[in-house]
This record gives structure tokens, C-alpha cells and sequence, in this order.
């Protein structure tokens, strides 16, 4: 079997793909091209968003001076909260509601450039909150028209926030994370500069690098779109649409790039070379989740992140308890590809292949083990957490993990295996720890 | 040497790459999502482009309905030219001032989609038709603006003109092509529908492929964006940028591809899977050739299809002599590679490799050599003429053949070796004949 084919479509399902991204730019240096490309767009009055720790640093001031360099009047807005909650998105909502900017430009992490985006949301298309957030959680509407333009500029080398229609917040009523996807929330233009990832410390590499490695694998893992059901007019077919072979190409590239450099660019944050193939592994990943979709790790992840009681990682802020996004979704993969590598045995393999792994002589029967072997081989080579348990959870908290994942059906439906209610418990139990 | 690496950029050049692209919808029987995507554009009033040949097929029909159905109002034209020249672009253009459409759809090869590009370019932003040509046989003046929204449906396997921003026309008064490059002129959309590739003849697979292959290879072996001059302003970065990580990605898959299918595609329109994985391997050569730029074996096409005399070639409409597009790139192709294969070996060998090349224990000094000798052995098993003799050309043609090359400045400071008349008159007198 090929693993890179795609047979007829089944009864009722897809048989196209839709592949669509923003606009990217990428380089040392690029974040100097912000006040040309924010005035080629047509930006007069900018909101500029960034996160207090970046504020402070080199990247901040080169982008405001870019900025007010091409003429453009600059409102800043710092009081991003890392790991955003529906709250602190309202706030930022509210910041441009009130400045009226007519374009947004983002520096920082997912934190940012999500904060941003549904800034741009609520202040363009006033809604209630719940409005646009997902079914079932939210009311899943549409976003009635496009967005202003918004240039993101990533410094982490993780979520390709900056080319997806997807933003995620802590719904704090829920104690769950969700989200809100729509292509009118994918931004205009994404500047990555390699150069922001050497202020980076070496926790963040880790974990946000961990998101990019989980992104190319349930991409590359996820049901295929041939086997999803039809939309029911093709402009509405969904993101999350499943394995294709456009997502196939970015992931396996991004599979290879991340077993060369990750744990080179963690160890080291001179090493500017693993450092920028970190970057560029997360925005090759970042285009293929974003035309492909994530599955149960992420889905899993969200109830992972919310239920949080007191862990404190080092590298991030310590003033609230949180599990980095990487972390909380990195901890469930090994559980989740051994039971989906059933499925599709050969893609399993060549995903571990693309990791670096030695898979001369697999069976498919080993596809599961061999994978999930890979990946906490990688998990303790760049300090994560020993599953679940490593981040504060025990058996007694499964169950409530359990209720937080199952409503990310738009995630849970996206793997290529039923991730019912008990299979979702049997896999945070095996989460608990790997070693 | 890594040959998928980049190092520092040099004095003065360029350091960051930008990539753009067509929103793309791939699969069979996508082309029945027009109607539906068309009204999500906005379209109410559609110029509907396609050639004599095509508006007999069904996928015209099924077209033509799938827009009606949606309720649109359609005005047909298909009167565009097989290689299309300034003066059958400027009666498209003329059509279409004359319909006053609200949005294009083209339905055909690179023929009919450049003619709807240029058509829509004319109607919406009159000029003379020198105003927006590539310098220096045009004045190169830029767009001034967006175009009407254009939705590009390719039914061969070939040029990418769904996803550039570039069209190209024979020059009658010159006796050369020419062509527009501006980022107003890629599609807004592209639906490609392999199901189309089923009614085309062999040798337009042959030519369109080895156009799709010679897309990919020099793309791959284009001067590195890091050596190009940086621009004046970043927002005028020129698409031909150079060889990049992005274009390399896609241009490796597409030899790839077109080393396991092309001959399997030109002998068999029942091999459906060979027709739809050219279709494939066209798409992502497009996108790559989009953002990478191709240099010499396109720039002397231009002369080569140009001073055609008496060549009429089947499968090829037989009104006027002709030289199809991919036949007037590939038979320059092995002497430019043996040429510039010494300014980057391991790219040269690393190309034949992806074309199923058997290249182990190759030094660098063989480089070019495996790649010609692969090219060669590609265009004899799919029906191509040997050389320009294959085509009409003498050695008495080549000082004109030098003529007409020379101009197209654009494409020849891509590539990655000097390009000066001495060296073109050399290389096209090593094209003549090949075996
Ligand atoms: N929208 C999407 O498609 C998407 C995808 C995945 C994750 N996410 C979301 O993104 C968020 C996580 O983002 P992240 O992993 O990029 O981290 P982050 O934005 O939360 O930042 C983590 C920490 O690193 C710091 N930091 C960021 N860049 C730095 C730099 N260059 N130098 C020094 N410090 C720097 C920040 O100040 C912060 O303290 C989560 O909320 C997650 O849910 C969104
Ligand atoms: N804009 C760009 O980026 C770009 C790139 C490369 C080439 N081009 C241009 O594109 C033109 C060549 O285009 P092409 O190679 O796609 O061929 P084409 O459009 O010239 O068509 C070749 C022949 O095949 C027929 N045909 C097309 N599709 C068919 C189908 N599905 N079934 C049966 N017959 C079919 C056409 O009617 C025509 O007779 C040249 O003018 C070339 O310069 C443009």
C-alpha cells in the first residue's frame, strides 16, 4: 500500500480538497517589512499586538519603528494573557472597539496573534461571545463578512497561528478551552522572522515546538477527506477536511525537520541554524493543520489545559497555573497513535520514519509501538513532563478529562478512529504515564 | 553540502522569500463546483472562456450548467487562439469591455486561462497593450489594481497558469513571446478537476508534462532568493524570486511525480491514476514556479515558439505552424542543464534522483550529465523531436533564435549561471540535436 494515495471517494463522501493560506513571508530580518506591507494594504491607523515579555524586547521596538517609519498612527495594546481566556479576549475586543484601528498587526506567540484575531473579530462584526465559538460548545455562526487586514508576526517557533483561521481561548465558565474557526479569521499576511527565536527560552522551544511535531502528525494521521462526508455546497467545506495529499507534503517535511533540529534548538539557543529550521518546520505545519485539521491530541489538549489546578512551568509566566498548549497536547499523542495506528499502519510508520526513527523491518502490527516509542524518546530528550501525571493529573481525574475533551467533536471527528466517551477515558488512562 | 539549505544572504541581497498562491480546490468532479463558488465571490454577470475544441466536451456542458444552476448570468466566448498571440488576446479583451462581466471563469489549457487573464487585465484597466508587458519589449508598467475576480479551471496537465500571476502571448510584430507578470493577474480560485485529463491527446500530455517538468527543475536550480537583489521596497519583491525552501518542497514532489507517471500517463488516457497524479504534480510545479521564477529553457522557448516556420504537430489544432508550449521548453532543457549544472551539482543530481535517475556514485563533476542523460531518456520515450532539428531549426537559425531569447531578461537573470548572447548562441547549438 501507498500510503500516499487516495482511493475513490466513499458513498456520500468528499472527493475534492479546498487548500488555502495566507500570504507569507519569510526571513531573517523580515519583521523590518511590516510598515511597507501594513501601507501596501492600505493600513492608515494600526493596532499593533504583542504580549508584556516581548514588549520589552529588540523584535517590539524594530516592528513599532517599521511601522511608525511608514507614516502609520500606532496604537499598542500589551495586556495580552498568555494562554488567553474568553475574558482577556473581550478585553482586547474591547481595546479595538474603541481605538478603531482599519488594521491589525501582531507580534508574539498563539497567545497573540489568537488574541488579535478575535480582537478583529468582535470589534469588526460585534457579537455575543458564545456566538461564534464552535457547536456544541458555542453557537458555531458564521462570520458574516471579512476581517480587517492583520499582519501576524510569530516569535515562536509553534503554532502557525499565523496562516490558520483558528483561534482558541479558555472559556472560563467551562473551565475548557475552546474555539472559534473561520477562514475570515486566517490573517492577510504572515511575517516570520527566524530571528525572533533566539530570545526564546528553552522550555518554550520545547513545548511549542511539540505543537508543531503534533500538528504534522495528526494531520498527516487524520481521517482522509475522501472518507468525510460532502459538505453540503463545496463552499462550505470545512478546514478541518482531513489528510490530503497538499497537507501530506507540508507535515512529512515538517516530520523530518523536526527530528533533525528539535532537540539541537532546545539544547541550544545559539544554535541559529536549528532555531530557523524550527520556524520554518512550524510554518510548513502550520499550513497543512490548517487545510487538513487536528485530531484527538489536540481535542484531548483543550480538556488538558482547563482543568489546570497548579502546575507552574518554568520558562512561562508564573503568576497563574497553566499547562503550556504544546505540553497538554504531547502528553496524550503516544496513547492516541497507539490505538489509531490500526487504521493506517504504513502512514504511522512513515510518519516515525520522517521522525528519524529506525523502522527497517516493522510489521504494520509494530506501526503504533514504533511511533509512540519515537515520540517519548523525543518527549524526554527535551524535558517534558512524564505524561498526565507529570503535569498534576491522576486516575481519579479521568473522567472529568474525559467530559472536557467530548464536546470537541469538530477536533474528535477529524481522527481516523471513533473516539467515543469510553475510548477517550481508556486513552487518558494510558496518558497517565509513559515511562 | 545540505542542498536543501540556505545560507546567509549576500551584500545587498535579498534575505527573506514571499509566498503567494490561488486558493486551490483539487479532485474529481470539482469543476461542478463553479456555480457555487462563484456566487460566494459575488459573481451575478460571468464571462465563461474556453477554446473551440473543449466548448465540445462535456466538461464545457457541465460547466456551463453548474453556473446556470447557481443562477448566474453567463456570456460565452470561445473563439480564444491555441498559443495565443497580442492580437487574439486584445478581441478577448474586447469581448469582455463589451460584456461588462462582474467575474471570469476560464475552462481550458494555459491558452484559454491566459487569455481570460489578459482579457479581464484589458477590460478592467485599459492601456495600450505595450503598457503592461515585461520589460524591456514592454513598458512593464504596473497594475494599478485589483482585476475582477477569476475562478481558472485547467483541463491539461500542464502550465500552472491557475496559480501565477503571469500570462504570456506570441508577439506577432516581433515574432517572440511575450508575457505580463503582475500578483493582480493570478486567479482568485482554481478548480482542478483530473477528470478532465481523460479526453486529452497523448502528445498534448507529452508536451504539457514535460512543460510541468522543466516548471519544476528550474524553479529548483533558480538562482537562490539569496542572491538576488533585494528590492527597493519589500512589497516589490518580484515573484520570480528565486529558488526557495517553499518552491524546493514543491518542485521535488512534482519530478517525483512526473518520473513515476509521465510516460505511464502519455501512453494510456485509461490510466487514470498516471493522468491524475500529472495533474497533481502540475498543480504544485505551478505553485513553486509561482514564487521561484523559471530561467533559461523558458526564456529560449520564447524564441523557439516564436520563429516557428513550418512545424505543425499532431494531437495540436493544424490551422498555423506551431511549437506547443512544453515541447519549446524541453528541447533547450538538457544543454542549459548540462551547462549550469556546475554552479550547484548536488541540486542537479538531487533533481535527477527525484526523476528516478540512477545516481548512485555520481561525483559532482557528472552532474549534468545524469540529469541530460535522464531528460533525454524522458523525451524519447514520450514521442518528443530531437532538438531544434526535431522542430524545424538549423544551425543557420541559431543567431536569430540568440535574437529572440535575449530580451527575456526576466527569466534569464533567474538562472543560475551567466546568461550572456555568447553563452545562449552555444546552448542553442548544443540543443539542436540530442541523440
Ligand atoms: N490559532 C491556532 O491555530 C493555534 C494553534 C495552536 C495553538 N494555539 C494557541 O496558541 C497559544 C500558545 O502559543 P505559543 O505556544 O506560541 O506560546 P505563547 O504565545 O503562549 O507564548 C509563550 C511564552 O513565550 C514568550 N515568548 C514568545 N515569543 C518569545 C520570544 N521570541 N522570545 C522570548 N519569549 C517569547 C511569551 O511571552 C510567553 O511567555 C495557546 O493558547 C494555544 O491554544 C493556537
Ligand atoms: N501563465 C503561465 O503561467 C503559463 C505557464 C506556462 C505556459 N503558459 C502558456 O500556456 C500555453 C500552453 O498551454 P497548454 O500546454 O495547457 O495547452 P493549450 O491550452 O495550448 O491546449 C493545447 C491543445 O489541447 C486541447 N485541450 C486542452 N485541454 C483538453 C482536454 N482536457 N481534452 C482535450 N483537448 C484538450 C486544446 O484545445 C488545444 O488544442 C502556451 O501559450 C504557454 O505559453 C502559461
Amino acid at each position: 500500500m501507498d500510503c500516499c494515495h487516495y482511493h475513490f471517494a466513499g458513498e456520500g463522501c468528499d472527493s475534492a480538497f479546498t487548500v488555502d493560506t495566507s500570504r507569507i513571508t519569510f526571513g531573517r530580518g523580515c519583521l523590518n517589512e511590516v510598515g511597507d506591507r501594513a501601507r501596501a494594504l492600505g493600513m492608515k491607523r494600526v493596532a499593533l499586538f504583542s504580549d508584556e515579555r516581548l514588549a520589552r524586547l529588540p523584535h517590539f521596538q524594530k516592528m513599532h519603528q517599521s511601522l511608525l517609519a511608514a507614516g502609520l498612527d500606532v496604537a499598542v495594546y500589551t495586556a495580552v494573557r498568555i494562554e488567553p481566556t474568553d475574558q482577556s479576549f473581550l478585553e482586547a475586543a474591547r481595546f479595538a472597539a474603541e481605538t478603531r484601528p482599519d488594521g491589525y498587526v501582531s507580534l508574539g506567540g498563539g497567545s497573540v496573534i489568537d488574541t488579535c484575531k478575535a480582537a478583529n473579530l468582535y470589534a469588526t462584526h460585534p457579537a455575543d461571545f458564545l456566538a461564534y465559538v464552535n457547536a456544541p460548545v458555542g453557537e458555531g455562526r458564521p462570520v458574516p463578512g471579512p476581517l480587517k487586514p492583520h499582519i501576524a508576526c510569530p516569535t515562536t517557533s509553534g503554532t502557525g497561528s499565523e496562516v490558520t483561521g483558528i483561534t482558541i481561548c479558555d472559556l472560563l465558565s467551562l473551565q475548557a478551552k475552546t474555539g472559534i474557526a473561520s477562514p475570515a479569521l486566517r490573517p492577510t499576511e504572515a511575517l516570520i522572522d527566524p530571528d525572533c527565536t533566539a530570545s526564546l527560552p528553552s522550555e518554550v522551544v520545547a513545548a511549542s515546538g511539540l505543537d508543531v511535531l503534533s500538528h504534522a502528525l495528526e494531520s498527516y494521521t487524520a481521517r482522509p477527506y475522501v472518507r468525510r462526508p460532502a459538505p453540503a455546497r463545496p463552499s462550505l467545506r470545512p478546514m478541518s477536511q482531513g489528510a490530503n495529499p497538499w497537507s501530506d507534503l507540508g507535515c512529512r517535511e515538517a516530520l523530518r525537520l523536526m527530528g533533525l533540529y528539535l532537540e539541537r534548538g532546545v539544547a541550544d539557543a545559539q544554535d541559529h541554524e536549528a532555531r530557523e529550521q524550527l520556524m520554518w518546520a512550524a510554518t510548513l505545519a502550520g499550513i497543512a493543520f490548517g487545510n487538513a485539521g487536528v485530531h484527538a491530541p489536540h481535542g484531548m489538549a483543550y480538556a488538558v489545559a482547563g482543568l489546570v489546578r497548579d502546575f507552574r512551568p518554568s520558562g512561562y509566566p508564573q503568576d497563574e497555573p497553566m499547562v503550556p498548549h504544546g505540553m497538554s497536547v504531547i502528553v496524550n499523542a503516544p496513547a492516541v497513535f497507539r490505538y489509531t495506528a490500526e487504521v493506517s499502519p504504513e502512514r504511522h510508520l512513515e510518519a516515525a520514519r520522517c521522525l528519524g526513527a529506525e523502522a527497517r523491518g516493522a510489521s504494520p502490527g509494530d506501526a503504533g509501538e514504533v511511533l509512540a516509542g519515537k515520540l517519548i524518546q523525543i518527549m524526554r530528550a527535551v524535558g517534558m513532563p512524564n505524561g498526565l501525571s507529570g503535569v498534576g493529573y491522576s486516575e481519579a481525574d479521568v473522567t472529568a478529562l474525559t467530559e472536557g475533551a467530548y464536546p470537541q467533536q469538530r477536533l474528535l471527528q477529524n481522527a481516523p478512529r471513533e473516539m467515543s466517551r469510553p475510548v477517550l477515558t481508556q486513552l487518558f488512562r494510558q496518558a497517565l504515564s509513559y515511562w
